[in-house]
């Protein structure tokens, strides 16, 4: 190709999907020796729809370390027929505080709702009234010179605004996955520049460590079907990190799974465990391979579990009681 | 108790919760022969710190079928030391379009975002512009009378005003499922409670089929933990109904599961497998037990896999050819 592709992005500028697809932009860069364009679509659905009509790339918000996995943007590539993903890519969701250069007594502040409530620690301290908006972006955008707008860190640049406070959500930590996307034609070859570059040029490819995102589909239902699955998993060797069912759209009572698994289709583990699942009464589909990050394996400390509960017989606090075994796992106490 | 017991929802008051809760209200008035008092908080977590506290019951979004489980609610009730879920109940997202009694020329359309988005074919056929509001039900309250207001049905009655059009949502058959919290000594008998009333009175509790919530944390990290996990599920004959796995707060790589199972912790197949799992290196806890709906079990027809993907060798569209079957499961070309 010589024309420089494409990669679709959910829109307005001045998202943190924006912000995502311009870190996804440097990237690709460096992994292919040309950025693509950048452009804005107005629906997840469309990304996923330009993406199997071959039109381009894309990214797509994939989970969140607080409100977990994207459902409909997982929906939509288990249904679409010619994506997959090629990359993942976190971004820290930070939310910066912005004013207009000719602002003046400060008595309001605007954003999405979501972003109203994640900043409302520091609104409060400044007494602002909250004006909601439809994105935060737009709140920026259309910004009154009485008015403070909270989003991402590019907005400032984008709507030739200034920075008034940096990072002023009120919970640190929060963290967004995206996923990049291509026709399923080109997802391993990107997958592996993608890797590449990861580490620093080396070609090995043994030398990367894969993730892949499989969606799996038993034809029958009932009592041990998923452990029978997970069974021949274990067998294969594979560590899964992440793994959640889903109803088949419109089928009550059918599933399909998404489980996350440390391991490349065409390395031997996986690849053996697909020829096999591919072979049985089990529907599949590689959704995604991407580069994964290091990430430790710890075994679970006490001081890591959750309040209550019972571990060995005990109860987190100590040694347990009847009533208190009674209590979590909610025994009738007659 | 002769005071009449609290059931704290999600205010404001006009959102969906609103409309779960009164629909609650109902339902324990059926089962224990007096209503609870309804009272709004400002936030989820609220909710579960009061009925922790021990100071009435409560109301959550627990899972929606289009974005999937509501992930900072399950986390919540995770970590609440003394709450547990007694009953389940099911609400059909509808968005009615209200106008105010006295209203003009109708020309904008307020709403939170989400409701905005969800009636865009409503709004684009109509030509009216839209208006951010913090939540539907402020939208509804503040209406003024050039607006068309999008909310659920009790927000005519609340807000004083006319329904102009009754379900205006583009997405027919969403639904959200809540559950009923209340302080963990009272879960058992609440759920046994609401279950008769379910079935119409009948007090012999074996005609009534319950489904328990579980949280699990194996010790040990690793290949095939889970496995064995489900394993021991599919030998005491249990029927799982919805499973995922959740990062446990702040600590990479370790993971909590959340099983959906048709038991209740009383039943002996789940009560043994309780007794087992708390012997072992696993942390559990029963998150709830309800009174589960009638749901079929279908096995999975070819009609109802997504496009694409391999099933006992072959491409859902035919006899696989090597090229498609590369590309379902990501296998190089070479």
């Amino acid at each position: 190709m010589s024309q420089r592709p494409i990669l679709y992005y959910l829109g307005p500028e001045g998202t943190f999907t924006h912000q995502a697809a311009l870190q996804a932009q440097a990237g690709l860069e460096t992994a292919l020796g040309r950025a693509p364009r950048l452009a804005a679509v107005d629906r997840a659905s469309s990304i996923i729809e330009r993406v199997d009509q071959g039109r381009g790339w894309g990214i797509l918000a994939w989970e969140n370390n607080v409100e977990g996995t994207v459902v409909p943007n997982l929906d939509g590539l288990i249904n679409a027929p010619r994506t997959a993903g090629f990359a993942r890519l976190g971004l820290d969701i930070t939310f910066d505080a912005f004013v207009r250069p000719d602002h003046g007594v400060l008595t309001q502040v605007s954003a999405h709702p979501h972003g109203l409530a994640q900043c409302r620690a520091f609104s409060d301290a400044m007494g602002l009234e909250e004006v909601p908006a439809t994105s935060n972006a737009a709140a920026c955008r259309d910004l009154g010179p009485q008015q403070v707008g909270l989003g991402p860190a590019l907005c400032g640049r984008l709507y030739g605004l200034d920075r008034y406070r940096a990072g002023v959500q009120d919970f640190q930590g929060a963290r967004t996955d995206f996923l990049l996307l291509a026709p399923r034609g080109q997802a391993v070859e990107l997958s592996q520049a993608w890797a590449r570059a990861q580490r620093g040029g080396n070609t090995a490819s043994d030398t990367c460590a894969y993730e892949s995102i499989l969606a799996l589909i038993p034809l029958q239902t009932g009592p041990g079907v998923l452990a029978g699955l997970l069974d021949r998993m274990r067998d294969a060797g594979l560590n899964m990190t992440a793994f959640m069912s889903r109803p088949i759209k419109g089928q009550d009572g059918a599933y399909s799974f998404i489980a996350t698994v440390d391991s490349a289709p065409w390395e031997p583990s996986l690849h053996t465990l697909l020829e096999d699942l591919a072979g049985r009464a089990v529907w599949v589909k590689t959704l995604a391979v991407d580069a994964r990050m290091p990430r430790p394996d710890p075994p679970v400390d006490q001081w890591m579990l959750p309040v209550g509960g019972l571990v060995a017989g005990r109860s987190s606090a100590g040694e347990p009681t009847a009533i208190s075994k009674n209590e979590e796992l909610l025994w009738p106490t007659m």
